[in-house]
């Protein structure tokens, strides 16, 4: 850590610097310059207290030097993590390192039918794991909110039958357990990636969890909720890049490209994108899904609907069936060129 | 609402929309003109599916006219709010229209002594209401997390000593149940505010919420997420703008100065501002609090701490004892000038 | 143009809004809801002047239905346009509808010897297009400024001798004759895209303008930035999109990929990218560029740099010439998905 | 200068770094932690180039640590300086440290009469300095652009009579030398902030500038604009906030009142705030102009008209001429509680 001291300070508050540095159990070296003095603490800067050192008599500004995160963190970890969604009743699908997986399904579950009918259809077009949502989180309280463990129940009937792992979100702590009995992976969306009671609870259970970047997150805060998460022992955290905030009017949020080589750099958890809730309308969901997986993610979760003018949610950015079918033809290829693979079902299925 | 349809749409797909809108109960109203056709939906905007007319075919966009929100509109209710929080054991203190006040206190309740110390410096500044945190949301899961229902109780009989009603926050459905039996307000952190479950909660209690602005989120957002608490029941809303994220990055978030008049000309909730977490820094709190008051609003609730270099979290932003009280004196002339008043504490005390 | 009137408008503010939407030249159409009264105004748009509606009595708001902007726009030009670089001295290469390109270059042109040893390089691995800085915009006015008409030069005689045409940027008025007479095209920077006097004079003269996104300009003032170029008969506007500012701060700025098919949806102008000043840091440029390409762009311009940390500016984001070279094989792939074709040099060079 | 080097750099690297900084001037300190090593430059930070630092091998970051300006900071000028407008044909006004003073005029100048009934009306108000627009920046190239030459005509012979020094905005270098014959204050706009050539120009003349921060330029930013202004020898420098871009869209813009606080505290140049390019509205312009002299702003530039339904541009937000009044009233009331006195015409004027 480096803490740059006003110009002029006087020696008894460098010296009181000094001495809290060393209280904490690191060394401080002095560097003085013409117009001001720096310290930098050497030692476990996890020891140090950023916060405690900001509020002494001329202190300036405190930089960090170290990343908060460990458990997140390439430093500690050099190799890429592969994550395995599934095992037990459905086959198990990779995701990290050279493995790409593709989810996909519904946004909202609606009934048995609707969801039988479209994980066929994501099935045949190349998706391996189902997704869709029970628990809606709607920013009005006069919206759809979901159909709860019903709609839990028909995911885990029809991710058996079709041999796919289910992803589905989870929303409060109070739920974690509920969902736990019948998802293969949750899902954490953007609103709560700080929601630090969830991360932790779901950092108890042993299923992965694929965590959505928040909408005016930086990477480096991302890390440190996935830290949550992994801290608990959960080791199975998927990074999920689903836009951000921006001035742009004409989408929903802007799809961070920069995030995947800059979190592939940082840690090495797996990175997916999420093309569907970024963009909003599903004309610019192609380009998107093509652009992340060109920039080295390791996969998509994407919304497709047989008929999205009936969905009950977000109908205006669900794929067609063939529109789906023909962007994971492409973005095969585009994960040939960087040597990245996408899972594939085995046995064909008559849907 | 109004749906613009694409140039050149088929008139069977403008009969489309014009079917639908009329299965929803709205009657539709056409313009064409040279190039598109625009259609208006007349009626109860809240029974029409905005999403599900955003996505039939050849619909270029849909916007809405009505504001998403009822209860917590100036629409349906002209005259400002006027919210007490406190009553039984301790008096009740008045926020909105001409009443404004100060909530104030530590970042985290430390221990009984420092909040006793605290609580009677601002108290003796001129705050009526105490502050102060027992579960602290944290962005790094290996930072201190507060003390929890010790820390409550230390407040309640801190509250009930000096005669003052008590605010903490809520991070987590869980925890409602708990903190509503010592707190006299609940407060809801900025990155809550979408947090709906948590929001819901809150609001099948019958105790004030101070809802702090999400850090990307418009005015719009916010009243929505107060329209989760007051569509529950619970009418004692009390929004507090804490700052959002912008470029600027010599304090941690920017005091948005002008939701002020824009939320009070949209709602009639009190409205405060929170100068603390917005600069993060002493040195620009007067001056940004000053600001909140001059732009119209009922109150501020600020940190307050004798030491803040022992502070064990936020130190760097917590006011001197000398400098609240200062603000206190100028804040009360700023409020003369557009007729509101602080609510004051009728016997002094001897601290 | 969609006029919302505030609720409970009197009459008269009615009858006045019509009266002036009819005085423009349009018809009006009334659509009285239970609460408010939404007026269209139908006839040519851009007869109408918005901001004199927004300034009447009783309007809430105004809604534009057409885009302000008319030759850039695709509703009058469906088809792609092609532009060309080039012409006289060294051969035209071709940008737009299947024709994608690379301009790459030093970032500022420091001697005519590093120039010509950049090209060469640049060339061999597939740019067509040379770029380099003679008036160097630098946000401090101690740095490095450029080496203004000299450099001018140096440029004019390489690409003369490597057959490649010459782009470089333009900053004040009062350069635009001068470079003219040197440079095959015109690049305007992001901080210029809203200096409009440039843009009419750019737009005077016949060379093709690659007109950069402004940093928080959303992709409608791109375009209308665009129309300034336009209106003034220049029709060989490339739009590039260089990345936008966002909270993200482990980048300079974050390249927003969705621009790309919204942009391509709105127009028919030809669209590159600029990976380089996007990251700021080479190690992310390859990543960036293949999403770039991956989600529909023309081509990029981007930096390279034989020994970059002996650049006189930008260093950190030049590309290393092997990299330059694998990233343009992955390029050509990946446009070959899509239908595009780079341009190539059609003899090799001994450089 | 601070640099930090990534984990585990070979000794090679790091005394490449040592080497460099020494070669420019300045001595490197090294502090070797556990698992970095940290290098201190102390010296002359202008002389030391950062950006060649941060392009070498093993270099993680490079964090300055002074200012990047000088006749801006406070650090070599501690008190505040205080700026005169006018001087010949009319009074001089001052701004800066206890004088604050309000510019007032049309948005644009439309014509002699009307300019004159608007000039008597802020003169009679209290505001002592006259603006108007003769160049005016639009985004679409379709829209009105001011009258010129003309229009600086009727300000001067305006001002003259009235006995207030006027301002107005120079967009383009050639306008320069035309504008500065005329006005006693140039305002440089917020798209402008950047346009280098520009803020040369301006400095290289002896008349006052009106600074106005970028829409996305972080303080930082803004003072190193004005230090190309002062750098030329022009110490006439007034910043001026204008409001920010952010998510919220109720506003046109946000008026960050922070940088008010941090400016002065970085920077001794006098500061004012513009409330009415900000709001864009007229009914959030008294409450936006209360916060910024409540923050500590040494004044407001202000547009007001007479009919504002009427206008040329940027009707929806001029205030009217009894709204204007009253609020000066309250200015000067808050201005008061912080010793600071708004500028006023000795003699009344019979208009």
């Amino acid at each position: 850590m480096i803490i740059v001291m006003n110009p002029n300070t006087p020696e008894a508050a460098i010296d009181r610097v000094v001495a809290e540095i060393e209280r904490m159990g690191s060394h401080a070296h002095l560097s003085r310059g013409q117009f001001r003095t720096v310290i930098g603490a050497v030692g476990e800067e996890g020891q140090i207290d950023q916060n405690h050192l900001a509020s002494l008599d001329g202190v300036e500004k405190v930089v960090p030097i170290m990343m908060p995160y460990k458990l997140a963190s390439r430093e500690f970890h050099e190799d890429d993590s592969v994550v395995e969604i599934g095992g037990g009743s459905v086959p198990k699908v990779k995701v990290g390192a050279q493995h790409a997986m593709c989810i996909a399904g519904p946004c909202a579950v609606e009934n048995p039918q609707m969801l039988r009918k479209i994980a066929g259809i994501v099935r045949d077009g190349g998706a391996t794991v189902l997704r869709g949502g029970a628990f809606k989180p709607r920013t009005s309280p006069y919206s759809f909110q979901g159909h709860g463990e019903e709609a839990l129940k028909w995911m885990r009937d029809t991710g058996d039958e079709l041999g796919m792992p289910i992803c589905t979100e989870v929303m409060d702590t109070r739920q974690v357990e509920l969902i736990e009995r019948y998802t293969d992976a949750f899902q954490i969306g953007a609103r709560n990636m700080q929601n630090f009671d969830l991360l932790r609870e779901v950092g108890k259970t042993r299923k992965p969890v694929v965590l959505k970047r928040g909408l005016a997150a930086t990477v480096k805060d991302w890390l440190l909720s996935a830290e949550y998460v992994l801290s608990q022992g959960n080791r199975g955290v998927i990074l999920c890049e689903r836009g951000i905030k921006t001035f742009e009017d004409s989408v929903r949020y802007t799809l961070d490209i920069t995030s995947i080589p800059v979190a592939k750099q940082l840690s090495h958890l797996p990175m997916i994108v999420d093309p569907s809730h970024a963009a909003g309308k599903r004309d610019y969901v192609p380009a998107i899904a093509a652009a992340g997986i060109a920039a080295g993610a390791h996969g998509i979760i994407v919304e497709v609907h047989y008929c999205p003018g009936e969905a009950q949610c977000d109908g205006p950015q669900a794929l067609l069936p063939e529109t789906f079918k023909e962007l994971m033809g492409q973005l095969r290829q585009i994960a040939a060129i960087f040597k990245k693979e996408f899972a594939e079902i085995a046995e064909p299925l008559t849907v």
